[in-house]
C-alpha cells in the first residue's frame, strides 16, 4: 500500500555515499574535527563510570594536562602565544571532546574558553604577556567567577562590588550579602589559582556597571588568600568531573592594573573612560565574548546525539523482540513503526542541528577572526547562538533519553553511556544561558526586527504584509481560506504528499508561522506602549509563552534552512536523495508538531492535514534501511562510542539463539510445545 | 483584561483547605500512608548523594533489616506469618519509600515484592510454611529471576530451560545460549541467597510454558552453588544502591518439590498438571501477580513528581530574578507566565495520577483480596495498570526536569535532589513492563473491546456509533460538521471557556478522541483480518503509532475521571473551586496538545480552538496564589523533602539583598548607576 503512494520517480537508487556524507558533515573545519577525534581516542581521556567525585576531578585534571600538553588549546591565541587565531577550528575541536568526557569539555572550556578568553577579549596587550603564557600552559588554573547565587542569568544585577581607592590605587572586592557569593564556578572548589571576577564598578561615587577583574584566588599552597572564602558546590547531578565552587569576598584588595581594561579603565585617581559610550552596549559588548560557550555547547549537544544514536540505532537493527509477522523468528525493533517513529525523526533533528551548527560556527569564525565584526553581525551571531543552543541541548537530552528507553534494560547501564551523557548535558540546558531566557532574547530581537520593518508602514500595509504570506487574521476569522482550500483540495494522499514534499512548501509554512506569531503578538503589545512600565510588563507577560513559542519556531525554520542548504552540497544522487528523505521528515515532524496552529490559523487544510502523519510514516519506512549508513557516515570509531549495544554482541547473541532452535526444530527429540499438541488433539477429535 | 473574562459566580473565594486536601489526597490507606511517612523520617534510611555504588549497596542493605525490623513489610501476606493480608494498605505504604531512597524501594519491592510474592502467589500452603518465614525476616534475601538477556518484555519466548528427570527426581535448570543468561536481577550480585527463577518446564517431551521455581543460589559462605556463575551488572544511572546482576545455569538440579505449583505441578514420573487447561491463560494467571509492581511504580512516580512540585514551586514563590515591571524589585518567578506554564499544567497532572493511582490501589486490593476475584477484574486491573503505569512514570521525569531546570543551577545541585530522583526513577519507564510494551498491551484490549461490542453490527450501526460521539469520518471529509460549527461559534472568547470549562465537554471530547482513534485503526485492520499472519502483522504494524497513540489518549482520559470523580469528595467550597481549576487545567492542556487531532476530526472549530490557549494561559494566573497551599497538601515534612531550594533559605537571601539596597538607596553616600548619571546630563542639555 505505501509503495502505491510512492510517488517518486525511480531512477535514482536511493543509498548512502558514507565518506560523502561523513564528509559533508565534517564541514569546514573537518580537519581540526579529526586532529581532535584522533586525539580522543587515547583511553587516558575517557570517562570511567562511578568514580566518586574527588576520583573524577583529580583524572579530569589529570587529562587537563594531557591536552595542554596536546597544545590543541592554543589554537584561538594569537601566534605571539602559540596559537593560530582559529577561532571555528577550536571550537569544532573543542566539540568533540564531549565523547571522551563531557567534564573534561566543561572543564577545559571554564579555563581555556571562559577564563583565558577573557583575559584574551577583556584585557590588554600587557595582560596579554602577563597572564597568558601561565594560563595557556595550565600553570596556572583558573575560575570564570560571573554568576551569584541570587543572580545567574541576570548578570547585569549581580551584587558584587569593586569600589576604588585612590589612596591604595586597588579595588576593593566585596561580596555586601550572601547572595552575592560567587556560585557553581567551574575549577574554583581545588584547582583555581586564579580568577577573572565580575563585579560594579564603583569609582567616585559612579557605579559603571559590570567590569571584569583579575583576581590571585589560592597562594602557593593552595589555600585562599585573606578575604576570600571557598567552599565547594559538593555533588551534582553530573559532570563531577569538575570542581565547582563558591568565593565570598572580604573587601579584598585588587590592584587597579588587574582591571581588564579593553572596554572600561580607571586612572590612578579614579578618572574612568571607556571606548563605549553607552554603559548598556558596553556591558553587552563585554559580555559578548560568551558566545562562545553558547556555540560549544551546541556543538557539544550534536556530538552527545549522535554517540547516542549510534547506540541506539545500531541496536535496533540486532535486536529482535516478539514475534508478530513469523512463528519462527523475531522481529528487528527498527522494523516495528513506533521504534522508526521514536528514532529517525530524533535523528533527522539531530542532522538539522549539526547543519545549523556550522552555519552558527562561520558567523562565529567571521565575528572572531574580524573578517566581520561589526556591532549588527555580532548581534546576529548572538541571537543565532540564543536561538540554536535550546533548541540544540534540549534535543540532546530528548534524544539521549529516547535512545536509553529504545535500548530497555541496557540503556540503564552506565557502561552502555546514555544515562552518563544525559546526566552530564542536563545543566547544558540551564548554563551559559538559559534555555528559556536565550529564548526571550531571540523573542524581543524577533519583535524588534518587525517593529523596525513596519516603524512606518500604516495598517493597509501591514494586513497586506501578512497576507502575503499566507492567509491573514482576518481571512482567518471568516474561515474564508479554509473554505477555499476545501474546494482546491480533495485530501487525496498522493497529491497531499507531493505538496508537503516540495521544498518551498516547507519553507513556507515554517516562516509563515513565525512571522504570523510576531505580528499577533505585536499588534497585541503596541496596543500597551503608552502604558506605564508596570503595565506594558504586565501585557508582555500575557503572551510571554505565545513569544517563546515564537522563538522556537524561529529556531525550527533557522534547522530547517541549514538542512536544506546542506543539501545542495551533495553529489552522490542516492545520497542526496536519502537525505532529503530525512530533511523532509525534519519539517513535516516539525509542522505535525504545531499542526493545530496550521489548522487554526488556515495554513493547512482539515483534508491536507490529516493525510500528514500517514505520509511522514511511509517516509520513516523509506529511510528506514538507510539509517545505520547515515549513522555510520557520523564517522566515530568505536574508542569514541564505547557503547555495548553498539559493538555487535547484540547480533552475535541472537545468531546463537537462533541457531540453538534451529536445531531443535531438527531435531526428533525435541519437545513440543503444550499449545501445539493441544491443537492437534483438538485437530484429531474433530476428525473422529 | 483578564478580569473583564473572568466568568465565574464570585460568591465563591477561591482557598485552599490545606488540612482538607491533604486528607483527600492520602485516599482511602492514609493510615499505612502516614504510618510509612513517619518511618522514613529517619535519617538512617536517606540516600546519601554521591557514595559509590559499593558504599550505596552496603546502606541500602542495612536499611531494609531497618525495614524488616519495622515490621511493615509483612503487611500483604497471611496472619499466619505476622501480616495483615493488606495488599492495598502495602502497597500504598511502599510508595512512600521513594522519598527515603528509590534504591530502597525497589529492592525492597524485589525482595518482598517479587521474589516473596512468587512464593506466596504462586507456591503451595507447604512452600510458604518453608520459605515465608525466612523471607519476611530477610533471613533469606532472594531475587527474582525472569528477564533474560535476550528475553525482556517477551517473556513467554525465555530460553532457560527446566527439563525433569524422573530418575533424580529434580528439573535440570539450564541455560542453553548466551541470550538465556538472567539478566538485571536485583539482589543477585552481593544478597540473594535463594531466588526464584522462571523457565520452560519441560517434562515427557513436552513444553508446558513459563514456569517458576524456587533455586539455592549460594551457600552459607555467599559463594555461587556449583553450575551457577553470577556476574554483576556494573554501575548504572541510578538506583545504585541495588546490586543488580545476572545468573548463568549450567545444568543445575533443581528437586521437584521446588516448583511452585499452585498453577502447573509435575508428579515424581514426570505427568505434568494443571488447574487452568489453557497455557495462554496459566501464563498469564502465573504473570499476574507482577502487577503489584506495576501499581507501586505508579505510585512511587506521583510522589517523586510531588516531591520535586514541592521544590520548585516553593522556590518559584521566593526566587526573584529581572525586573520588568518595577526598577526596584525583581519579579518572583511564578508570576511569570512561561513559569507558570511549566510548573502548573505538571501540578495538575500530578494530581490528577494521585487519583488515579488510587482507583488502580481500589482495584488491585479488590482483586488481591479476594474480595473481587474474576478473570474479568484481573484484566481490567491488568490494562489499568497498564494504561496507568507508563504515563505517571513518564510524568514523573518529565515533571522532575520541567522542575529542576526552573530552579536553574541550583537544581543541578545533588543536594536538592532532582537529579538524584530522575536518574533513579529513569528505569522506572523501561522495567516492570517496558512504557511503550504496556501501552501496546491497551491499545490491543481496546481495539478487542471494539470487536466484542460490534461483532454482529453492521456498518450503518457502526457510523451511527461514530456519529453520535460528536461527528463521522464520512463528515469530516467533506468539511459539513466544520461549517456548521463556524456558524454558530463566532469565536467569542467568553462564551468560549463556558463551553470548555463544562465537565461534559471535556468529558465528551477526552472520550471521543479514543473512540474515534480506536474505530479508525478497527477499520484498517478488519480490511486485513483475512490475509496471512505476515501480512496481517505488516498492516498492524502500518498503525502502530496510530494506536499508541489512542493508548495514551485513553490513559489521559482516564486520569481525568479519576480527578473529576474526586471534586465530588470535596467540601470545602474554595478548595473545590481551585481543584476545579487544575482539574480544567489537566483536561485543557491535554487537549491542547492534541489540538490539531480536535481540528482536524472537526470536534472544535477554529475559532473555538483559537481561544483555548489564551483561556488556559487566564486560568493559570487564577491558580497560581493558590499553588503553595496544594504543593503543602501533599502532607511531605521537612525529612521527606530535603531540598535546599525548599527550606526557604532564599527568601533569607533575597530579603537580606533587598534590605541592602533599601539601605543604599536611603543612604547619601551610595554610587549612583553611570545610567543615571547620562540621562541626567541629557536632561540638563535639553534644558540648557
Amino acid at each position: 500500500m505505501a509503495e502505491q503512494l510512492n510517488t517518486e520517480p525511480t531512477d535514482i537508487v536511493a543509498s548512502v555515499n558514507i565518506a560523502e556524507l561523513e564528509e559533508l558533515l565534517l564541514g569546514k573545519w573537518a580537519e581540526a574535527r579529526r586532529g581532535s577525534r584522533k586525539l580522543v581516542k587515547d583511553s587516558r581521556l575517557h570517562k570511567i563510570e562511578g568514580l566518586t567525585k574527588e576520583e573524577h576531578r583529580a583524572r579530569v585534571m589529570e587529562q587537563m594536562h594531557l591536552l595542554a600538553e596536546a597544545g590543541m588549546v592554543r589554537k584561538p591565541f594569537p601566534e605571539e602565544f602559540g596559537g593560530e587565531s582559529d577561532n571555528g577550528g577550536n571550537i569544532a575541536a573543542f566539540e568533540e571532546l564531549v565523547t571522551a568526557d563531557p567534564s573534561l569539555q566543561i572543564k577545559a572550556g571554564v579555563h581555556w574558553g571562559l577564563f583565558g578568553s577573557a583575559v584574551l577579549h577583556l584585557g590588554s596587550a600587557e595582560h596579554h604577556r602577563r597572564w597568558l603564557p601561565d594560563i595557556l600552559d595550565l600553570t596556572v588554573p583558573g575560575a570564570f567567577a560571573m554568576t551569584e547565587v541570587g543572580h545567574g542569568s541576570d548578570v547585569a544585577s549581580i551584587g558584587t562590588t569593586a569600589t576604588y581607592d585612590a589612596d591604595s590605587e586597588a579595588f576593593i572586592l566585596h561580596s555586601p550579602f550572601p547572595a552575592a557569593t560567587k556560585r557553581y564556578l567551574g575549577n574554583a572548589a581545588n584547582d583555581a589559582k586564579d580568577a577573572v571576577v565580575f563585579a560594579q564598578l564603583i569609582t567616585n561615587g559612579v557605579n559603571h556597571g559590570v567590569h571584569c577583574f583579575y583576581v590571585n584566588i589560592r597562594d602557593d599552597q593552595g589555600n585562599p588568600l585573606p578575604g576570600i572564602t571557598i567552599t565547594d558546590d559538593g555533588h551534582k547531578g553530573g559532570l563531577n568531573g569538575i570542581d565547582n565552587g563558591r568565593f565570598t569576598f572580604d573587601h579584598v584588595e585588587v590592584p587597579r592594573t588587574h582591571l581588564l581594561d579593553r572596554y572600561g579603565s580607571v586612572e590612578p585617581d579614579g578618572t574612568y573612560s571607556s571606548p563605549i559610550d553607552s554603559p548598556g552596549r558596553r556591558f553587552f559588548t563585554m559580555l559578548g565574548t560568551l558566545v562562545q560557550g553558547r556555540v560549544s555547547l551546541t556543538g557539544a549537544a550534536v556530538a552527545a546525539s549522535r554517540i547516542a544514536l549510534i547506540g541506539a540505532v545500531t541496536y535496533g537493527n540486532q535486536r529482535r523482540q516478539f514475534n508478530a509477522a513469523s512463528s519462527t523468528e523475531e522481529e528487528v525493533l527498527l522494523d516495528y513503526q513506533l521504534h522508526q517513529r521514536r528514532l529517525i525523526p530524533r535523528l533527522a533533528t539531530t542532522l538539522a542541528a549539526g547543519f545549523a551548527q556550522e552555519k552558527l560556527l562561520e558567523k562565529f569564525d567571521d565575528v572572531f577572526s574580524g573578517r566581520d565584526d561589526t556591532d549588527a553581525n555580532r548581534q546576529e551571531l548572538e541571537t543565532l547562538a540564543a536561538a540554536i543552543k535550546p533548541t540544540a541541548t534540549w534535543h540532546a537530552l530528548d534524544t539521549i533519553q529516547e535512545a536509553r528507553e529504545a535500548c530497555g534494560g541496557a540503556g540503564f547501564i552506565s557502561e552502555n553511556r546514555f544515562t552518563s551523557l544525559r546526566a552530564d548535558l542536563d545543566v547544558y540546558v540551564t548554563f551559559e544561558g538559559d534555555n528559556n531566557v536565550l529564548l526571550q532574547l531571540v523573542a524581543k530581537r524577533l519583535l524588534s526586527d518587525y517593529a523596525s520593518e513596519f516603524k512606518n508602514a500604516d495598517v493597509a500595509a501591514l494586513a497586506s504584509y501578512v497576507a502575503t504570506q499566507a492567509g491573514s487574521t482576518v481571512m482567518h476569522r471568516f474561515g474564508l481560506r479554509q473554505a477555499l482550500q476545501t474546494v482546491q483540495d480533495t485530501g487525496d494522499e498522493r497529491r497531499s504528499a507531493n505538496w508537503f514534499k516540495q521544498t518551498e512548501v516547507q519553507r513556507n509554512l515554517l516562516t509563515s508561522r513565525v512571522r504570523q506569531m510576531v505580528v499577533d503578538v505585536a499588534n497585541e503589545l503596541r496596543s500597551a506602549s503608552k502604558l506605564p512600565q508596570a503595565e506594558q510588563a504586565k501585557v508582555f507577560n500575557e503572551h510571554q509563552y505565545e513569544i517563546i513559542n515564537a522563538a522556537k519556531a524561529h529556531a525550527d525554520l533557522l534547522l530547517w534552512e541549514a538542512f536544506t542548504d546542506a543539501l545542495d552540497h551533495i553529489k552522490d544522487p542516492g545520497t542526496k536523495e536519502v537525505m532529503t528523505w530525512l530533511r523532509d521528515i525534519y519539517a513535516l515532524t516539525t509542522i505535525e508538531q504545531t499542526l493545530d496552529w496550521y489548522l487554526g490559523n488556515g495554513r493547512i487544510s482539515v483534508q491536507r492535514a490529516r493525510t500528514l502523519s500517514p505520509y511522514i510514516n511511509r517516509l520513516l519506512a523509506r529511510v528506514r534501511p538507510h539509517v545505520q549508513d547515515v549513522v555510520d557516515a557520523f564517522g566515530y570509531e568505536p574508542e569514541h562510542i564505547r557503547m555495548e549495544v553498539a559493538s555487535g554482541d547484540e547480533l552475535i547473541r541472537q545468531e546463537e539463539a537462533m541457531e540453538y532452535y534451529r536445531k531443535m526444530r531438527a531435531s526428533t527429540d525435541a519437545p513440543v510445545d503444550e499449545k501445539v499438541l493441544r491443537e492437534r488433539e483438538k485437530t484429531a477429535a474433530r476428525r473422529r
